[in-house]
């Protein structure tokens, strides 16, 4: 019966059907004029869910990850500076990359729970007058601390120093659940995957790419075939992929987009204010704390939530899973075994979220938590009901 | 999103992707040996669900109000009288039915909330010397009120009359969910449905018959050709049906028996009863009333709860489904607009039941009835969490 | 692989993908908006198939064999009589049915291959002067032989008798695939199934009734309650069924629907028109004949063959199937080991036949029948490429 | 109707309702029990269809070209040197991958349709005492020319020169579909994809490394993350995935593997070469020519076929595709115009092959190509009549 409970990881994310019957297509010619006919709108209509008309939006079949290292390839060369701030698992990972890609990685570290310091930015790239810094890397939504950075204030900083460094940015668990501006924001890559907001299956990168980028290619000298810009735009243009497509999820993709305007990018970020707001009330009823420092770091995809001092969150995602078959994310990295984390993005209604709220209440209560039972439900349940539209509207 | 959120109507019942998988076959030829190989041992496996050995499994594509219909087209002739008690809308329906038959059907007038009278039954056919009833008809769980009878008790009575009479017995709602024991109980005629504990869409009435109710066959007269046993026994000795079965359903049953079996007979009918009990534990906390008027009729499959007075339950149903997508039952007949129903039967989970209770309890307070928000919640989050294998185990 | 062929049986049909996954949808409240709102429009849209405007649209979860029932019980009552020809398989199982209801058929003996004898029609409603003649039930295409009769020339011979006798058509296997015109044709009650040119699963059956038809319910005294019009009617009027739908069966006819309209229907019946005389010209080719006596008559949903004198029909349908997993349709009744069938109906491409064409000229050439490899194949591809619209347009 | 007719391209292949359903799960979560019990038997099933004991199998979420740059990522250094005989378009793009990776390419340019140049290779490795080549590389099944090359006698022909170089060898189109046997061969690194023989949906490198390879993975310095091999082993040796893990793809393979070692490894190739000779058959009696240069070279998953001189072999595949609704594989790189590719690998039966005979006849002789119409076909017919398990057993 394990299929039958929502999952509450931080994605991939809970797939409605009428993105599983359009991935359930069988094989298709990738040559054919039919698949050319879907794929174009596709990358065009991604654009406006990254916010950008002057921007390229480039697909490759991989992860995110993948997606990030398709970045830093197309626009980078060994020895090339990158300015990092590490403030949680995601962040950390990217500077990871960077220096297996020969890459000098210039770190500043914050602790885990705040978001990208614009400020500092703003100092070092002050400093860097020799303009050797080539990109800033930036973690939009940093999955393993439930903190959303303020993209635009980092461009703003950037600016003030007049430094011409791009600017790179991780959108994977916010892109099309928490609004994007790519354009607005000065973004020059971003880099998103099919398994968040877009609700789809593991299995392609999604990115777009600012003119600005684009132009890097030229210089750029790590060495890339797969992840080749050139090649996927070049084959793009004609309607096709360099190699096989993944079919199924282009397919799949055309048919989140068409769900995603049909609910209104508007409607899908308020949606997703509405059920993560609903999860911050409960914690608050629980008497817990989010290990984003601040309201305005609060994630609206997933929340990172501090078990009390002397419980191991491990022990409880475990239980939650063994006793109620219901998956909640673990806590990563310097967080592992003090947090854990509701993923509360893609496709999801307020009832799944309560669903979600009494399992991670009984499998607490079951580990001795001092909570009582029902009392997140309760205050999420009051929550969602002074917002829900028939009551509002 | 509509999809996303379990149902809570009494049947169907919340189809499992395994099940779904198996009824989205590809056309086959219903006359191949593979068609074949896979019916009978279907038919036979039914017999372990129903209880019987001596019995025999007859399917026909249609409801249940169809297998109904084929109980007594096989068995009675127009003029025949039967005996039925009144106490719920499928009881009734069942009355009409007959009646529309031409048969002459002695009611037994019963407030609903109550069960199958034994007593009366035994009293009425004492007194029926000449053995003009037929059969009695009796509903085993009576999805309006959320009633689950005694057939043994019904059939212990009778016995002491040594009335000849046959024994009839809607399982639509039951059957799969709760102990049935065919062969045990003298049941005659057992009447089931795909779509409730089998998980399975609507389409095929499931049914049992006993010896006696197949030697009834030879002298009934009401006309039935779609319904006929004889010709369905017949076709099926040889692995077919006289017309165009039902081939998917079929193959969706063959894995719904699996997945019973796999879980175990016994664990599903815990299973329902844990949940049900759950669900009854809400019920008590908000201080409202179950239709069943006492513990040992409570239905494990569908509980039928008033709400109170100078309220209309018709109103707390609507709002639960326009505000929160989540559909409940109505309340039927003359229960219509004072009690509302929650279906916990075929695949689901605690979990699931707690979202059921999440967000009726919010339609109850947007409507201002005199619950606290999350009490319900609770109580099964207490009861759940007692009774979870993983904390008793 | 036993999926991956298609089948060639005269129904059901092969499922389009797009039909799967409609009828592939969760349970959802059949009581809900969303069903009352989708289920209204496909009653209407049915219509436009049965080109009726006047007549009334009424399904039941059965099979035509339950549409037939349906038919006759909401409008005849027992020592009617009804007038029928038989001329092949379903005729003769119209008239069983009949008699098993306690009609008094009139049965008219034409050799099978035949149509419907629209002269003795005539003539036999012409010495009825009493009018005890209720009903004419004319079988539109025998699926048994691949005969398809002219139903406005029956109509146009009753009427030349001013005969108040109401016409009953089964167009099971004719309905979605050849024209059918019902208030043109004065049928009063036309019935077909879900599993042929609907290209849905088995387990509905699709009627029209005239206003006459209507009317006629009024007066008959079958039995009826699950086949009943008028609880259907009136259940169907608020959106709602007397008792379970089978919702996925609605939302699959609804794709059907689609699919049907978007091709546009004189398109369809042009392909299959297109696809059934590939098949001829393959028959022609090997030399055999068909069933059907004349070229008017022939069937554009089903070919029946005969097998050359001292050849086993079952055993060729037998070996294609064992030998290369391909399902054709075997003889029926009296034809049972003299003729095989190929199903050419629902959703069907000329390549899909071809691959049938080979594989039965396999199979024979396997058994020796004195046929040529490749030469039924030969004269279908010339007359496809003769006739493809790439070639033609 | 597009999705109702077979594609012959040689990949992705016709998926299997089995794989589709098997594909399509819902999200779960990937650290779950569940998870790790279902990947670890996955990865090594995989073995047995590589043909190795001693290797170690290593997937990751993209493409063969991502598997492909994996396996010279991982082993390999800017400068180091390759050995790549290019005589088809798959080991034209290795050689420009490895190219763009910095490393030096000494070239041994073949004919088109020729295979992997065993004495050539000697010859070249004999030369280099100084061991500067470290690898070479090797595509097994030239999917641009229908050439299947000797492996055994490459590796054999290595071993004479006592030359250390790694062999890497491109099994995407033949793994599955012919019999590969990495430990007897001596095969260093072999890499694959979900979308051929496995039957999958396009999106998972399938790769095999030998111990050698792996040890190669310490002094390797090219630069990569995504496609590493060691993070992805260290997470495997846990169950996981050092990133997101293609859930599907992998729920997938496990049933796919379930399916070949059902029906037999041996009986798949076995398939796979008779339904290849079906189409060689058919190509002789057109009187067309393969571009495999050799019988002991023809690939029995694709057959290319050079189209008579002054005709254009894109028109013709276009052709098919608008006319009939068929894919065929244009030629690629020299063969574009000149040939057209037949893919027979993957889910399919002897009748699915004869269908897309047929369908290129017809498309053929719209074209006024020199061909008698049901020539191939009867060639092709004869020849699976004669090798039919039913005829033979």
């Amino acid at each position: 019966m394990s299929d039958q409970n929502p999952v509450f990881i931080p994605g991939p994310t809970n797939i409605p059907d009428r993105v599983r019957h359009a991935m359930n297509v069988q094989t298709r010619d990738h040559r054919s004029p039919d698949f050319v006919k879907t794929f174009a709108p596709v990358l065009e209509d991604c654009k406006r869910v990254f916010g950008t008309e002057a921007g390229q939006v480039i697909t490759f079949p991989s992860t995110g990850t993948g997606g990030w290292e398709a970045a830093i390839c197309n626009t980078l060369s060994a020895g090339d500076t990158v300015l990092i701030a590490r403030y949680g698992m995601f962040s950390h990972r990217w500077i990871d990359m960077c220096q297996r890609h020969d890459l000098h990685v210039e770190v500043i570290e914050c602790p885990w729970g705040s978001g990208a310091p614009a400020d500092l930015f703003r100092e070092r790239l002050n400093k860097d007058s020799a303009h050797k810094i080539k990109a800033v890397l930036v973690t939009h939504n940093e999955t393993a601390t439930g903190v959303l950075s303020d993209i635009g204030a980092v461009r703003k900083a950037m600016n003030t120093t007049s430094h011409p460094a791009m600017l790179f940015v991780d959108c994977v668990s916010s892109l099309g659940s928490m609004p994007f501006k790519m354009d607005a924001w000065g973004v020059d890559i971003a880099i998103a995957g099919s398994q968040k907001g877009f609700m789809l299956t593991t299995g392609m990168a999604i990115l777009a790419a600012s003119p600005k980028a684009l132009a890097a290619i030229e210089t750029a000298q790590l060495p890339r075939t797969y992840f080749d810009f050139r090649d996927m735009m070049a084959a793009n243009k004609n309607g096709g992929f360099p190699y096989t497509p993944p079919l199924q999820l282009i397919y799949g993709l055309k048919e989140s987009l068409t769900m995603l305007f049909d609910e209104g990018l508007d409607n899908v970020y308020a949606r997703h204010f509405r059920l993560a707001e609903g999860v911050r009330q409960a914690v608050a009823a629980w008497g817990f704390k989010l290990c984003a420092n601040a309201p305005e770091l609060y994630s609206h995809s997933v929340s990172a939530i501090y078990v009390p001092e002397g419980f191991d969150s491990n022990k409880l995602t475990d239980h939650a899973f063994n006793a109620y078959g219901v998956s909640f994310g673990i806590g990563l990295g310097e967080m592992n075994g003090k947090a854990f984390r509701i993923g509360h993005l893609g496709s999801l209604t307020e009832v799944m979220v309560l669903s979600g709220l009494a399992a991670i209440e009984m499998a607490m209560a079951d580990l001795d938590y001092p909570i009582t039972l029902g009392s997140g439900v309760a205050a999420a349940q009051e929550y969602f009901r002074k917002t829900a539209a028939a009551n509002i509207g």
